[in-house]
């Protein structure tokens, strides 16, 4: 199998190395790697290459180009919105995201955010900002009732830690098959039940044309007063400035976020200043530390699969959007 | 066993009332309980009360007074250096603390701080009061060193939660017995060697001559550059301007304090602006939902321990001052 490497020179964070390869690579197998920098690099060894790895803003700068030999594309991303329409894609190339590289990262980010707003920091934040020393009192999680939508690597990770906690947890997604970690899973069609009572609403879902704008303003509404909101899965997700206006007017009690639309967050726009929300600069998911080993484990995980004539674990559905 | 309970009256979340004593009192057993307002209800009391539940503010308030027949005092407090030294005592009564009652809420709050030190939550809310967006990145928690100071209630609790997280917990204590949570536990003389090798800190003990000042000048340019810094003890244990200026200069991560010296803090105090420190108003160990019932009910844990002529649970030894 001939590999390629390549992740955008200007993100030291994020670009591979020989070493990383070395690392996770299983020596023993003939797998021939290069790892490119530019995009006379790309270009070069698209001529031969049979699996690419890299992230989407290579895929968006350098696909479509001649690749006369692809059959594995792996993206570094979990989410692939800013890839869609996926018409762009090789026919006979078999698309993979990064889904399952995030959960440790995201399950931590995810609950962290839960205690937040049960310790009510994005109230103490908001009056420190203001030089105000003002007694604000949280709660223990025990008992409280946690809704998270997206039971995948994300969501199924906030689950797991909440359930440890003692919460009583509902998840919801678009079939509502049971969850190890949730008492109950509900679809997503039900969901305006379910946030009546609601405290703690996670959305970690995917971006798709089924869950755009799925927190309009009306359901925003149904959450009750003192309920607070984490957004670690896209900012189209929900109606921005409805969530403004219900922190503005006290309706929410606070809001943890790490995705906004558009990113990043304009000069001057409200989001900046809407008291009792946190802003995390869409870095939630991501350990620079462990993610370029633990996504090359991920992919060759897949091509072991591929070589064995078994299904993708990574294969991305361009119809589903995830 | 003739009881009177008080807390202040200005302070409605923490007042007691009937309801609370019926639903955790044995209705069983001959307890004549009164329930004071104002200072002539107290003095009133004091007449015939046998144990007294109060809140430190009301023992600096109205004690000593007239109290002939008292021979239990609990205070609904965990920490009393406020009441030190302990000449107004009268002798023969026995003076229990609140430990016991902040375990759930206090490790929750402990191990959330030590989660945004990881996912460098200071950091972004700093970011966000300037209206900047910078990607920042944190990391998971497995095998990050942790050194918690005080292994009572709250750092016992901190310890459990961060031992779950897979984190390498070190434990500091005047005695350095074992602790289920902790990797290892070294006596707090032994300190500075510790903070050498300590990714986050966490204060979780109670302040006593021998404490006062522990994290000074010194020992806080132990711990390596980007440590962080969690304080639920007491603010006096910290020299806050050599903290502040180990933020200032980004040698330190970023702090996350409960307790200040003074507090409230002062306006203009330069802990309002410090970079990377995020501000909680000493509200970290209550959660006023629980807090009286379980006062009340570690209060008769004690009282039953004193009617079996068995040692009080929770008896605050005046000279170590815990």
């Amino acid at each position: 199998m001939r590999i390629h490497l390549q992740n955008p020179i200007d993100d030291p964070l994020f670009h591979f190395s020989r070493a990383m390869w070395d690392a996770v690579a299983d020596r023993a197998t003939d797998r021939a790697v290069t790892i490119g920098d530019t995009q006379t690099d790309f270009v070069a060894a698209m001529s031969d290459t049979e699996a690419l790895v890299c992230d989407a803003g290579i895929v968006k700068a350098y696909l479509p180009c001649p690749t006369p030999h692809l059959k594995l594309l792996f993206v570094t991303n979990a989410g692939l919105d800013r890839l869609a329409p996926f018409d762009w894609l090789p026919p006979g190339v078999a698309l993979m995201n990064n889904r399952g590289t995030h959960a440790a990262k995201s399950g931590e980010f995810g609950i962290m955010s839960v205690l937040m707003l049960a310790n009510r920091v994005p109230a103490m934040v908001t009056h420190q900002r203001a030089g105000r020393w003002q007694k604000i009192w949280g709660a223990v999680l025990a008992g409280r009732r946690i809704a998270i939508v997206g039971l995948g690597t994300l969501g199924g990770a906030v689950a797991e830690h909440a359930h440890r906690f003692g919460m009583a947890v509902t998840g919801v997604r678009t079939t509502p098959a049971p969850h190890p970690h949730c008492e109950r899973v509900i679809a997503t069609a039900d969901l305006d039940a379910v946030l009546r009572g609601t405290e703690f609403l996670v959305l970690a879902c995917p971006l798709t044309d089924a869950t755009r704008g799925l927190m309009d303003r009306r359901r925003l509404g149904l959450l009750p007063a003192g309920a607070g909101i984490v957004n670690i899965g896209r900012g189209e997700l929900v109606d921005q400035n409805a969530l403004c206006d219900l922190l503005d007017n006290g309706h929410l009690s606070g809001a943890v976020l790490d995705v906004f639309d558009p990113e990043p967050i304009p000069e001057g726009h409200r989001l900046w200043t809407t008291p009792n929300l946190v802003v995390s600069p869409h870095t939630s998911a991501d350990d620079p530390a462990t993610y370029n080993p633990r996504s090359l484990e991920i992919f060759l995980a897949n091509v072991r699969a591929y070589e064995a004539g078994q299904p993708l674990p990574n294969l991305f559905d361009t119809v589903r959007g995830y």
